[in-house]
C-alpha cells in the first residue's frame, strides 16, 4: 500500500491501491475543498502532483498543458501502486503566485486563449523618469519640468496632467531628487497622465476587473506587472432589493433619486469588494490605476446612473454601447481617481458588455470553423451562436433562481449552500451536501437543479412541477393551494430555519430554464439547424461552475447532448473583463467580436414565445428533445 | 436759465448758466453716484447727454470716442445757456446693454483695446443641432447618433462627451424631436462637449471673469452673445484671516488640511459673488460655460490647492505658470461642472496672471515705442516697464494698507468708506468725505493717502510719519509711545465706533508705498533710465480707481510728473480677464506677453532694499526726486 504525502504540511496517509485521492486527503486529516460534491466539475480541488504516478479522469475539465504539468482534480484521481507527493494549491499560490484560490475559474479556461508574456500590456503603464531639479532663473515650473522629462521619456509632447497630479508635483518632484513613476496611458489625442509617486514604484501596479451581473457581482484584484491575479471576491449585487432582474431595475429606475440610488448600491458593493480585496493584499487603493468592466447593458447604464427607461421601449435604443473613458473617480468607483475605465462595448439592448467578455473566453474568440453555442446562465440569460464566419446574439430574462436568488431559502454558491440534493424514491425524502460540508444555511443554483431534477425523476413533482400529494412523503407539506418540500428540517440547519422550496419556487426554475432553453433553440431555428449540429456548448455563469450537466438536460435546461460537447468556463464574464484588463489585443479582438455580432431581438421574434410555452414543462412539451437517441 | 432735464424719470431742474450738472441733479432729486467725491478720477458719474450743449473738462478720463458719442463725467461738467436733456447710464444700461453700473472701470479702458464685433470669440460656444430619432435596428445608441450629428455639423468626428452630458443623453435627445443646443469648444486633441440641452438654447451662453486678490476678489459676470457685462461684484478675499500678504498665506498653507482651508474659504469667496450675480440676473448657474481667471502667483496655486511653499524658497520654481486646462467642478468653482477653465499665464513667482491681465488694458499690448510703467498696486504689488521691444516685470510686498486692510478702521472702497480727507492746518483737525455721502464705516486706501498727505503737508506729521506730540490737537491721542489720530469721532460714525489711525497703521502706508515706488525706481534703474523717460503710467488697482496722484505724489508713492502722463484703468486685472473670457485674440495676447516679460527678482536685486530703505520716509530721503522740476 502506497504512502500519500501532503505538501507542504507534510503529512501523510497509507491507502490501498486504486483508493480515491480524496480518501487520503481525508485519511491525513488534510482539509480539500470540494464544492461540487468531488464531481469533478467545479475544478476546485486541483492539486499539483509532484512525484509519483496516479490515475486521473479529467474529464475536459483542466486543459493539456495543465495536465501535462502535473496538475490533477483531486476528486478525479485516484492512487496507484506507488508513493505520491501532492502538492496543495492554495500554498502553491503563497509560494509561487499561481492558481491563487481567488484565482476561482480561470483554469477553466482554454490557456491558448489566456493573455500571457507579451500579451500582457495593460492600458496604463508605469514608467520610472527622473525630472531635473529646479534651477535658478530657469524660468520653469514643476510643471514644465515634468513636461520636458516626459517628451524625453515618454515621447509625450503637451501630455495631458491630471489637476491631481499637479496638485502633487511640488512634493513628489522633491522627495526623491526628482525620480518619479509616471502612471500614464496613449490615448488617441496623445498621452494622458494618471499618477505620479516618488521614487520607483514599478511594483505597485495593480488592476481590479469587475463583472457587474444583475444578482452577483464579481471582483478580481491583478497584478498589471505579470497579470497575476492576487485576490477575487464575489458578492450579492446590493441592488437585488430594488427588483430582481433587469426590467424591474429599469422601472425602479424611472424617478432620478432611485436612479441614484441603484448607482449608490451598485458601486457601493463594488467599491466594498475592491476595498476588502485591497486591504487583504495590502494595497492602496490608489495604485490601482487599471479598471476594466463587463455587465449587461442595463448594468452598465445603472453603474454610471445613466436614465435606462429606453433599453426596454421600442425602439430599443440604450444610451450608450460603447462607452468611452471616464476617470474612476466620474464614476465612483474605489481605485486611483485617474484610472480610466474599460467598458466592454455591448451589442444590444440586452445583449452587453458580459456576452462580449465572456466570447473572450471561447473558441469564438478564435478563428475556429466549428458551429458553437455560448450561453451565459445568469439573471440575464445571454446567449451567442456562430463560429468564424458570423456570430448571433440574444439575451432572455431568466430571472435570479440560478443565482438562489428570488427563493426564500436560495443563496449563492457559497460555504454552507446545499448544491447537491439526492431524493429517495420511496421516501422522498432528500439527502444534501453542502459547499465545505458543514450544515446548511440555504441552497444554491446547482442545489436547485439538483433537487427538481431529482424530485421530477423520482416522481416527486409531475411535468408541470407540482409535488405530489398522493403518496405520502413527510418532507412535503401542504398549504392551501400550494405546497412546500423540506430539504433539511429546523433541527439540521445552520440558523435553525429549515430549507424548503415551493411549488412557486419550482416554478420560477422551471421558468428560467425555459427561457434560455427556448432562446437557444429560437437562436439555431434562425439559420435552420439543431443542436445536433453544434460542436461545442460553453456554459458560462457565476453559477455555471457548479451545473450538472446530466441533471441539468433532466429538467431541459440544456439539450441532451453528448457530455463532451459541453465546456464549463466559469464566470467567464469576468474572466473576460480580466483579459481585456491585462491585454490589448484582447481589448482589441473584444470590439471586434462585438461588432461582429448580429443581434436578434427575442421580443419581436413570433417563434419566441411560442417555444418558451413549449419548455414551461419537465423537461419540454416535446419529450423528443430529451430522449437519448 | 436752462432747463437740464434727467431721463429716464424725466425729472428736471432749473439751474444758473454754468451751474456744474451735479448741482442741477441734486435739485431734480436725481441720485447720482460721485464714489471719488466729484473730483472726476473714479469715472463713476458717466452719463450721456442727448441733447443740448454743456461744457465737460475730460482730464483724459474718458475715451475720445466716449466724448464723441456725448459721454460725459457729471462731476466734471457745467451746463450752458441752453436745455440740456442728460441719460442716465444706469438706466442706459438696461436700454441697450452698455455701461452697466456693473461694467464699472471698463470704461476707464481706451475702447480700442476692448474686444468687439468679430473679436468677441469665447472658448466655449453654443450651436444647434438636430439628432435624427432612433430607429427600429438600426444599432445606434443616443451616444451614437449624438455624435454622427457632431460629425456633420461640428466636423468633430470622435468628440469627447462627458459622463454627465451622456447621463443626460436619454431625456435631452427625445424632449424636443432631437433638437438640442451643444456647448463645445475646440480642444488642441479635438472638439470637446461640455454641455447639452434640449432645444434652441442660444441665448444662454455666460461667463464669469474672476480676479482673485489677496485681499479683494471681482468678478464679473458677462453674456457671452456680445460680451455684454451683465453684473459685477467684489467682495474680500475670505482668506484675509490666515495672513494679510502672499507670504503670510505661504506659511500658512504648510500644513495640508490648512492648505485645503485656504483652497475652501477662496472658493467660497468667488462662488458666493457668482451666485449672488447669478441669482440677480436669474442666470442658471449650469449656463455659465466660460470661465477666466486672473490672480498673482500664489493665489492661482492656493485656488487650486496646490502647496505653494517653493514659490518663496530658492530657485523659487512655483509648481505652475501656464494652467492647463480643467473643468470648474475639479476646480471647485460655481459654474456648468464641465466650463473649462482658462487661467492667464504668470511670468514668475510673484508676477502672476494678473499682471498679464492687466497689461491688455494697455498700450504695452499694442506696438506703441513709448515707454511705459504699468503698476498694480495691491497687497501684492506688480509692476511693468517696457513697450513694443522689451518688458520687464516684478513685484512686491506692498501690504494690504491700500486696500484698507491690516488697519482697524480700514475698508474697502465702498458706501460708507472715507475716501477723502482734508486737514486743517491750524486745527489739526479733519474733515472728510464718504463714499455714498452718508456717515463714516471705515476708512479706504484712497481716504488713508489722503489723510497722511494732508497730515503731512500741514505738518501735523513729519517725514518720519510720527504725529505731532507738541502742538495741542484734540484729534491726537497719546497712548504711551504711539499716538492715534482720530478722523471721525465716535458719535459721527454709522457704529458709533471712531475711526482713527494709528503711527503704526501710518507706518503700514509708508512700508506700503516704499515698497512699490522703489520697485519702479530699481525697474527703470536696470536699464538706466529715469522716471522722467517715461511717456506714461498706469496706475491699476481695485483701490487705483479712487487714486488721487497730486496726494499719491506727496506721501512719494508714485513720482511727481505731469498728470496727463498718468492713465487710471481701474481694476485692469478683472477686465483682463473679461478681454480673455470673451476673446481668443485677447487670450492668444496674453500669452504673447507673458512670454515677453523678463522678470527681475527683486530679492535678488542688491540695490532694491536699499532703495526701499531709502523710500521709507515722506516722500523719500531725496527730496529732490519731489522737488517740483
Amino acid at each position: 500500500m502506497p504512502v500519500i504525502t501532503f505538501k507542504p504540511s507534510g503529512r501523510s496517509a497509507i491507502v490501498p491501491d486504486g483508493a480515491p485521492l480524496l480518501d487520503a486527503a481525508k485519511l491525513a486529516c488534510v482539509s480539500v475543498e470540494t464544492p461540487c460534491g468531488g464531481n469533478g466539475l467545479c475544478g476546485k480541488c486541483i492539486v499539483k502532483i509532484e512525484s509519483g504516478k496516479v490515475r486521473f479522469d479529467n474529464g475536459g475539465i483542466l486543459s493539456d498543458d495543465l495536465v501535462g504539468e502535473g496538475f490533477v482534480l483531486i476528486c478525479k484521481t485516484s492512487v496507484a501502486d506507488e508513493p505520491v507527493s501532492v502538492l496543495l494549491l492554495s500554498q502553491l499560490d503563497q509560494e509561487q503566485g499561481k492558481f491563487a484560490e481567488a484565482t476561482q475559474d480561470i483554469h477553466l479556461i482554454d490557456r491558448g486563449l489566456l493573455p500571457a508574456g507579451e500579451d500582457i500590456d495593460p492600458l496604463v503603464k508605469l514608467k520610472v523618469l527622473t525630472v531635473p531639479a529646479p534651477e535658478m532663473g530657469d524660468g520653469l515650473s514643476d510643471i514644465d519640468r515634468l513636461q520636458k522629462a516626459l517628451s524625453v521619456g515618454l515621447q509625450g509632447q503637451g501630455a495631458d496632467i491630471p489637476l491631481c497630479v499637479l496638485k502633487s508635483l511640488p512634493q513628489v518632484l522633491r522627495e526623491d531628487e526628482g525620480r518619479v513613476t509616471i502612471a500614464y496611458f496613449a490615448a488617441p489625442s496623445g498621452i494622458k497622465i494618471v499618477g505620479i509617486t516618488a521614487s520607483d514604484t514599478l511594483d505597485r501596479n495593480f488592476g481590479v476587473c469587475i463583472d457587474i451581473g444583475t444578482t452577483t457581482i464579481a471582483v478580481q484584484l491583478v497584478d498589471m506587472r505579470g497579470g497575476r491575479i492576487i485576490g477575487s471576491k464575489t458578492d450579492y449585487n446590493a441592488q437585488i432589493e430594488c427588483g430582481l432582474d433587469v426590467i424591474s431595475r429599469i422601472n425602479y429606475a424611472k424617478k432620478p433619486q432611485r436612479l441614484e440610488e441603484l448607482r449608490e448600491k451598485v458601486t457601493g458593493t463594488i467599491n466594498g469588494i475592491i476595498r476588502q480585496l485591497a486591504e487583504a493584499n495590502r494595497i492602496a487603493v490608489e495604485s490601482v490605476y487599471n479598471v476594466s468592466v463587463a455587465g449587461n447593458t442595463t448594468m452598465v447604464h445603472l453603474v454610471m446612473g445613466i436614465f435606462p427607461e429606453y433599453i426596454r421601449l421600442e425602439p430599443y435604443s440604450p444610451a450608450v454601447y460603447q462607452v468611452p473613458f471616464y476617470r474612476a473617480s466620474e464614476l465612483g468607483i474605489a481605485a486611483n481617481p485617474e484610472a480610466p475605465v474599460y467598458f466592454a462595448p455591448s451589442v444590444g439592448s440586452y445583449v452587453g458588455v458580459d456576452i462580449t467578455s465572456g466570447l473572450l473566453c471561447t473558441s469564438l474568440a478564435t478563428d475556429s470553423e466549428e458551429l458553437c453555442l455560448f450561453i451565459d446562465i445568469g439573471t440575464n440569460g445571454e446567449i451567442v451562436l456562430g463560429n468564424n464566419e458570423f456570430l448571433l446574439g440574444c439575451a432572455c430574462s431568466a430571472g435570479p433562481a440560478f443565482e438562489g436568488g428570488g427563493i426564500d431559502s436560495g443563496m449563492r454558491a457559497s460555504n454552507g449552500a446545499i448544491e447537491k440534493v439526492e431524493v429517495d424514491r420511496e421516501t422522498g425524502r432528500a439527502e444534501y451536501s453542502t459547499i465545505g460540508n458543514g450544515p446548511p444555511v440555504g441552497i444554491c443554483g446547482s442545489g436547485l437543479i439538483s433537487l427538481i431534477a431529482n424530485l421530477f425523476s423520482t416522481g416527486w413533482i409531475d411535468a408541470g412541477g407540482k409535488l405530489d400529494r398522493h403518496r405520502g412523503c413527510e418532507s412535503i407539506k401542504f398549504n392551501g393551494k400550494y405546497s412546500t418540500y423540506i430539504v433539511a428540517a429546523a433541527d439540521q440547519t445552520a440558523n435553525g430555519k429549515p430549507i424548503a422550496i415551493t411549488e412557486a419556487d419550482i416554478d420560477n426554475l422551471i421558468r428560467a430554464k425555459a427561457a434560455i432553453f427556448s432562446a437557444c433553440y429560437t437562436l439555431l431555428q434562425k439559420i435552420q439547424l439543431g443542436f445536433d449540429d453544434l460542436t461545442r456548448i460553453y456554459i458560462a455563469g457565476g453559477f455555471g461552475r457548479y451545473l450538472n450537466i446530466e441533471k441539468s438536460t433532466v429538467i431541459g435546461l440544456i439539450p441532451l447532448l453528448p457530455g463532451e460537447k459541453f465546456k464549463f468556463i466559469g464566470n467567464s464574464s469576468v474572466i473576460g473583463a480580466y483579459m481585456t484588463l491585462v491585454s490589448k489585443r484582447h481589448r482589441e479582438k473584444e470590439l471586434e467580436l462585438a461588432r461582429k455580432i448580429t443581434y436578434i431581438d427575442l421580443s419581436t421574434e413570433p417563434d419566441y414565445m411560442y417555444q418558451y410555452t413549449a419548455a414551461l414543462f419537465l423537461p419540454h412539451t416535446d419529450a423528443d428533445l430529451f430522449k437519448p437517441s
